[in-house]
């Protein structure tokens, strides 16, 4: 692109109309802050490069309880406190192996989240391969017996949105283990649940069904993946696996909370958050320690803006969203327990990419209000708000208390390119697309606050 | 993001209605056969990889010529020709040098596009500084006279299209050697026109004004701008700089076209171009091979689904935007004298990232048929259709036979922190938001085709 006609370019911000109400007023001030002084790429790189990522139960996620309990304190929010909260803790070992028997190449892999260990020696095994999960539930018990199963599920490239593969795809993260194991498997191993065809194997969790014996499981790299496939084409295939990771006593760590209390309606409670723990690769940059910087920065942003809200507003690190969820159930607890009045709930949990829109898990009169906050926003940003889902670290509120659930939407192309591998570092995110997201958030706190739902 | 509440997510695909409308059904087919199946990528790969930047009368912009009709060829288009088109050449030479003097530190620098050369031992010269071309304009010839003037001008960061940022800075690079030149400085520096905070110069082109001087001129990286200016504000400092570019006579070059004859209305043209050429850095992935790739693939996509188009399609490479717009005009001026119709023309000028709308410059009545479109779009790729800038290499179409042109506007957030550097490079380009925005034309291209205007 070159630089004629520069007249024309004028052109282009005629998508924003000049409608001029006092809310696109502020919308604009809101935004105009956070893109000048927005705080949220900085304090992300303070989180990915002085901490890194964070496990829930690790020493990590510790030091960033207390970093953010502190950064939230130094900006001076009325109220920062913590909520005390048990959580699982795992820890993947020194020793992740996948290679094909008699071959000195491994395979790229990561152990699944929360796999139990090989037997000290390894395990050695031949492979039966599955094209997914549904296909494996089908299979005979003597063609997986004794054997390692191999899930090779790929996305389904069609979906505009990679959240909706990554969710179709999921299960065989999730549950393949379990599945593997009621048909006599000795290990199993996934193709990464992701959208691009590299090296990176991603993590994540699976859940054991108590009812069979727990195996170990790996996710290959997409690339490894096909490697693996093409061989098992060939003919059979002996794979060697072995993984000393282990599952300790839980341990007490802290949800983050910092507030600012409301001078008309403090009771009325509007949350904006994410989750604090990470995977223990990468550095936790998109998943998640955007959607939390971004947070603070939202009640930072009213702070700079002056803005005294009518209704109290909390931004809230969650712990333990990645394996347990803890944190948000225990926040949920808490809410009933003393009593507090949530009336909506902010999650930023899919990436600090651009944002797109926001999708709403709540009555449709109140997203039929939303609604016509979309006009308000710039069309390069927030272009539409729909009914959807929310969060996970914000669904309890949901199902205790009815709280309207939102979620910030990104654009999701490169969100499962990166999540949960050692990909997921701070050179991953662009600084002005995190503050987009950042101002389309704080935008529609401040909308909240002024009009209620 | 974990995978907690499988169910929820699927909520995500409500912000996509079930219409079931023909065309609604037809652009969800595009969509499908490009995501599935779409070439742009491994196309980009060969054009950046295997040929790499192609600045106008280079070797490698020649070669680029030929692949891409070869290309088109193998495709099985209905015609693929060659427009012959003068273009100029200018060299950047191998000695490319701005330091303090004094200090063995280079400062990261790129001349400008078409700059002339210093002398041979270079320049030394005391520096003065101005915060934008406003600045300049208005200074003293004392102030000036026998320096070399550097123009600090950083981008707005509150506006949200970082394009137009761009437009509005983008003076002190085209004009800045010319006007500072008017003052009698005996060189210039800018400040690289970038969104962001590194260490990466952006080159592009300038236009020396024939009543004055012609004055060697350079870019600098943002962080060597913030370096120069903070030493400029402790004292003078004395700049040393050398170049040896060189600008040579014109040469043949060619516009490339690939065509699909339409069936019943073969003599009004669809155009959807980018172009060929680059800058002489990095691999011009994003500026513009991306365009252009997506160009071909949409022209595959038509004859993959065996859509046969009642108008005739074109896909057009233009040579010579980036310093010359030399095939643009050519373009026009062979349509004009070919009495050719040209209805529509689409340019992917900005980058390969995901699509947000199209901006048209076109009459309102056609810009509101186009705009009842939108609603055939998933919302995370095209949300809007609104009047606006269409293109630099389209604009002379508009011009001499009043052509609708569209441009397609992907996310602007990263375009100018890599636009014009080397690092635009394939790496920086994610398959998926490029096929979005092959998908995205292509469809428009359907609809265009379907109804005209």
């Amino acid at each position: 692109m070159t630089i004629y006609l520069f007249i024309l370019f004028a052109f282009v911000t005629a998508s924003f109309s000049q409608e001029n109400s006092n809310d696109k007023i502020m919308v604009k001030k809101v935004f105009d802050e956070v893109l000048t002084n927005g705080t949220s790429y900085e304090l992300l790189e303070h989180l990915c490069k002085k901490i890194g990522h964070r496990l829930s139960g690790s020493e990590n996620a510790e030091k960033a309880v207390f970093w953010t309990k502190k950064v939230m304190e130094d900006y001076g929010f009325d109220r920062v406190f913590l909520q005390e909260v048990m959580v699982p803790k795992w820890v993947r070992g020194d020793q992740e192996i996948v290679k094909i028997d008699g071959s000195n190449e491994m395979l790229s892999a990561l152990a699944i989240g929360g796999s139990v260990g090989t037997e000290e020696n390894g395990i050695k095994a031949d492979v039966v391969m599955f094209h997914n999960i549904t296909d494996l539930e089908k299979a005979d018990k003597s063609d997986v017996e004794g054997k390692i199963v191999f899930i090779n599920g790929a996305f389904n490239q069609t979906y505009i949105r990679t959240s909706q593969a990554y969710s179709e795809t999921g299960r065989q993260r999730w549950q393949g283990a379990s599945v593997a194991a009621s048909l006599g498997a000795v290990g199993v191993i996934i193709r990464s649940l992701s959208s691009s065809l590299d090296d990176f194997p991603h993590t994540g969790s699976l859940g054991y069904d108590e009812k069979h014996k727990k195996i170990p499981a790996f996710a290959l790299s997409t690339i490894a993946s096909n490697k693996l496939a093409t061989k098992i084409k060939m003919g059979t295939v002996k794979l060697f696996m072995k993984l000393n990771s282990k599952w300790y006593d839980d341990v007490k760590s802290y949800n983050v909370v910092g507030e600012l209390k409301g001078s008309e309606k403090p009771d009325e409670i509007i949350v904006v958050g994410g989750h604090l723990d990470s995977w223990d690769v990468g550095e936790g940059a998109h998943d998640d320690g955007t959607g939390c910087m971004q947070s603070i920065d939202v009640l930072r942003t009213f702070k700079a803006l002056n803005i005294k809200p009518k209704r109290t507003i909390r931004a809230v690190m969650f712990m333990n969203e990645e394996n347990g969820l803890r944190g948000g159930l225990k926040y949920a607890e808490l809410a009933k327990e003393n009593k507090e009045n949530h009336i909506a709930a902010i999650e930023s949990d899919a990436g600090g990419f651009t944002p797109r829109g926001f999708s709403v898990d709540g009555a449709a009169d109140k997203i039929e209000k939303m609604q016509k906050w979309v006009s308000l926003f710039d069309k390069n940003t927030i272009s539409y708000i729909d009914a959807g889902y929310g969060g996970a670290d914000i669904s309890p509120l949901n199902k205790t208390q009815n709280t309207v659930c939102i979620g910030l939407n990104p654009d999701t192309q490169r969100y499962f390119t990166l999540h949960h591998t050692n990909n997921d570092v701070l050179e991953q995110v662009n600084k002005r697309e995190l503050l987009l997201g950042t101002a389309s958030m704080a935008s529609l706190v401040y909308l909240l606050d002024q009009y209620g739902l």
